[in-house]
């Protein structure tokens, strides 16, 4: 429901070159690759613009070092408004795996970001850009 | 445990400018801000040389497509070795955020990210690149 | 001559951002911009798979520093062969600015990016990655 | 003259893997790779926020398109102020590469690009990102 047809051109060696690019990242068709690089621009946008965006933080740390856990517990209590849920790997004995699912205005979530990374023994942070779909 | 001093030296004009960077990101110190940089380095050498990695794969996607769940499912079994768990969130009526936490070969989660985007309703995919903190 | 005209469909709501997106860039029309994002890859994976490319090796330096200029010239000889032509800019009393114009092998634009670095009092390196227009 | 030594402290494994790193990108020492990096950080910062930067812009274009060079040469005394010089290589029969040597606000560099991508007949534009020297 609500799809247009519109035509476009490009040059013929441009096209099969195209043809040879949807086949190897595996999209169906032309349409589905057309979407997909619009979408992601759109993503791009919402982060870089300030819009609500959704995606997770992801973190890995040693749970051993002091105090880690409940400085990470302190700073994620204080951004709950963007945190849905957190999902928790043991990667081994030592590394832990935390994903944290987030939703809210990409500053903040660039904060929480910011505020983690921190925090002693942490180490490794980094951001999942994606959307909230509203946008895209 | 284990830390090792070790001197370095710096344009006094540019340790001023390291220092004021230093305050701007929240690092603790010169030390921390250091051995986040190394580490960085070396999370993003692990994903090109292709070792074992963890991390998420982030969908966005509208689950009123017709047999888009489904073949969601399929896929991701096909790829239990690599996933560890994964996290949804309904963000609203029609746009559900999908958080699968994997750990395996870089080469593998990419190839999963691909048959994911391939299916027909998925909005976004994009990785969140992180490491297994063994190498790092 | 030598344009291929064919239909594409996106979502109603998606084209609308599509269309704006356009004209934000400042593209003339959906063909050209579609031409241009297909472009963009092609050259993301001429650099990627080692391919002949073209483009600028850039280099900030301070002159006073010694032996700094006759060691750039004798690297700089060493790869003649990717080397087309320089252009330096006397930036104010201290700086200079050299782009190296190249077309070669990635790799082997890369190995001189990296010879280069590797110089003491050179500030800064980057490349601009572009295409010998031959396979986009 | 003007260097400052200091102190910092890694993990002893942290620490072989940084020693590793600086070998295989051909640094000559920690204090060079510190420098380098600090000063790649900077160089991204003056960008994006909009400081005088230096570099520059690359374009691959067909000189066969009707009115091409034109456009190209009218857009380019636009912004005169900020264009130091361009250098010009006739890569094949069809194909030219342009780079343009540039000094100005990062903003009025990006709409230079901008503008010059917009012209029918450009096949890639890039910038090559870098420092007037001053702030790094």
């Amino acid at each position: 429901m609500g799809m247009v047809r519109f035509g476009v051109s490009l040059e013929k060696d441009l096209l099969t070159k195209f043809d040879r690019l949807i086949k190897e990242k595996g999209h169906a068709n032309r349409s589905k690759a057309l979407s997909d690089i619009v979408r992601q621009e759109l993503v791009k946008k919402e982060w870089v613009e300030g819009k609500e965006v959704a995606g997770s933080v992801i973190m890995i740390y040693d749970h051993h070092k002091r105090e880690l856990v409940n400085k990470l517990m302190d700073i994620q209590h204080d951004f709950n408004k963007i945190i849905m849920s957190t999902q928790h790997i043991h990667l081994d004995h030592d590394n832990c795996l935390e994903i944290i699912a987030i939703k809210g205005a990409s500053l903040q979530v660039q904060k929480l970001a910011d505020f983690l990374k921190a925090v002693k023994g942490i180490k490794h942070i980094t951001l999942g850009m994606s959307s909230t779909g509203k946008g895209i």
